[in-house]
């Protein structure tokens, strides 16, 4: 029996294809540093899980909502959240997806059809390569230096990229992997760009409350005449963490683009109903909540930093957003160094999880002495997680210095 | 700005399109009698929510699960609920879906690249159509007679749509839309074609708890020799009554079928996860529940089909299973009709919601004088919807009789 070309094909999540060897390294009683994913373990805002707790309580069944959510949800996400925010939408122009994994998923299928071309700027998340090779789309990409803080290079970078198939460009800001913030300026320029080419600008903003300049975050809605281009992707995964809770939602004035969300939504019936509880809780958090886990990342993030950079041979810029650097080691291969770091290395009992970053770029040999960090445990924990990879790397058999 | 053709091109739900004429004579203070949706009104087993409210108690954070689900909900399905039911299976051969919906795109995925083919049996779940049009998949279809009820045809029929690109039987047993309960030896026959043909059998079982006749549901799983051909994918949304919930699963002893299935899974990163406490509690329904529910659907099935064969140029056969029966009305145009009783017809201030059947059936013009109705509401309701609904047909212009 043959399965199909398409899943046999596709890559595994190169993010989570190690988890079985940190797995066996935690069945063997070592204790493992999750440097790996953007799971952290800052405090749900109560107000979600009791919403949650007061809807079950007594619940007669779980039905299905509306395919486009609860339209509490989406009024509350509307005038509770957005227009606090300066973002402002009309409920129509808001459908609740299953996180923000399906908006984005939802928006490269509005923007393409198999064989078109979507502009991106490595690194990028990689599971945006995944839903392109599922839908045949052809990522494009556009070069960053990590030297130059992942600095978005001049406009006629993305011209020299630009076909006739090309039909959108997909970034996400801040950045995961790279932590870079995208500038107002930088903005405007590739919202320019989309609106003179009629592209869409699909703007996965995910991480929209992780942001650590003294300027508030540039929201790709407020880019002036790009209403019909732009397609925003949000999430309240990473926002009140509540990452499992699988809830998140695709914006836009483009009513055309929302038609289409919609049809794809009534495909899967229904985003998960507690998930949407949890959410629709999550309106009610305090903006002390944000505040105060800025303040706390901003530390891990200092920590981290300063630490990776007095490694020997590690660089890596200051991110000013999200919970994740990307940092260059001095490893023949980062993807074997993780791997070895789970297998093989041992520092009084402890090793480090970090994810290979080849994944997050497509030009070749860019990506293969990086490896996404992220900041997500407590600076106690996380000074001692820098401190076991840092003896890792000086350990490590394919050091390259 | 041109949005992509293949989302422009798709269909809309042919079962959600005709809510917001739902909503609107609701709005005008219209009593609405939903035999359109399966969304049973039936009270959801206790222990799903209590585990919900156990868990979400004090908790801390919702993190992200593994992408296959929570172990405790694998083995818990592997040991609670289908080896009681007769179906042995390990669980590395049972992966956490988000619900039945995602179960089937998936198989459907890993069954098949673009340009393949499907065999299904008409009438068939609506939404196997917009899955197979998005992955550019052809549905061939299998012929049935509602005067034979849905009867499957000798297995003739099957081999003279098979083409070298043919992939896959789906099947949806028992039925959404007719109620059609496939018998042991129907079941035998299409795992014999599939063995024959090298075809993966896609068997959709989640409506496997209500089964109206003395011998037991016959699962695709137990046909001998077609282990490797066999995907089953099943839900917890029907059998608990918790749709909302978005948890189902994909069961395959065939191990591609599972790696490719954990590779599409990572791509959304996990299933629901408060969803999958519900359904972790689920697990300790009593036996009880499952044979109470199922006496009160027997109940409704015969006033249903007993008043809609006593209306004049009504005729439905008898369901042996889901919640369903596909009838044929004496109509000009069933979506023409549906429409008007939402728009136009009031008995006493109340009309009736059906799902014309048309998107059902592949053939045309087989499903334009029938509609699928859900037998979902208690008897004193559903005896109050016939009403209305036989009212309805007298007064509808585009009556044929």
């Amino acid at each position: 029996m043959k399965i199909s070309n398409i899943t046999s094909e596709m890559p595994a999540s190169a993010i989570r294809k190690l988890i079985p060897f940190s797995d066996a390294a935690k069945a063997e009683g070592v204790k493992v540093y999750h440097l790996n994913i953007g799971a952290p373990d800052i405090k749900s805002p109560d107000c979600a899980m009791k919403k949650v707790i007061d809807e079950c309580t007594g619940m007669h069944h779980l039905s299905y909502t509306n395919s486009a959510g609860f339209m509490e949800l989406r009024q509350g996400l509307v005038e509770k959240y957005y227009k606090k925010i300066g973002i402002n939408i009309e409920v129509p122009e808001l459908l609740v997806e299953v996180a923000g994994s399906e908006g984005f998923a939802s928006a490269m299928r509005i923007a393409c059809d198999a064989g078109d071309e979507i502009i991106v700027i490595e690194p990028f998340y990689t599971n945006y390569q995944t839903f392109a090779f599922l839908y045949g789309i052809t990522l494009k990409t556009i070069k960053t230096d990590i030297r130059e803080g992942f600095r978005i290079p001049d406009i006629s970078e993305f011209e020299k990229v630009l076909t006739p198939k090309t039909r959108a460009v997909l970034l996400c800001n801040p950045c995961n992997p790279s932590g870079k913030l995208f500038s107002k300026e930088e903005m405007l320029a590739i919202g320019e760009f989309c609106r003179k080419h009629d592209l869409f600008l699909i703007s996965d903003e995910v991480y929209r409350e992780f942001c650590y300049t003294d300027e508030p975050h540039f929201c790709a809605l407020n880019i002036p005449g790009c209403e019909q281009n732009v397609i925003l992707v949000d999430s309240v995964s990473k926002r009140y963490n509540l990452c499992g809770s699988r809830i998140g939602c695709i914006i836009s004035h483009n009513k055309d683009v929302m038609a289409a969300a919609m049809k794809l939504a009534q495909a899967r019936l229904c985003p998960p109903v507690l998930g949407q509880y949890a959410a629709i809780g999550a309106l009610d958090t305090p903006d002390s909540y944000f505040e105060e886990t800025k303040q706390e990342y901003i530390k891990r993030r200092n920590v981290c930093i300063e630490m990776l950079n007095k490694m020997e041979g590690v660089y890596t810029p200051m991110p000013m957003g999200a919970f994740y650097t990307v940092a260059e080691l001095p490893v023949d291969d980062a993807e074997k160094f993780a791997k070895w770091m789970l297998t093989d290395f041992r520092l009084d009992g402890e090793t480090a999880f970090v994810t290979p970053a080849a994944s997050f770029f497509r030009t070749p040999g860019v990506g293969t002495n990086k490896a996404r960090i992220a900041y997500v445990l407590e600076v106690p924990q996380l000074k001692r997680a820098m401190e076991v990879l840092e003896a890792g790397l000086k350990a490590y058999p394919g050091r390259t210095i």
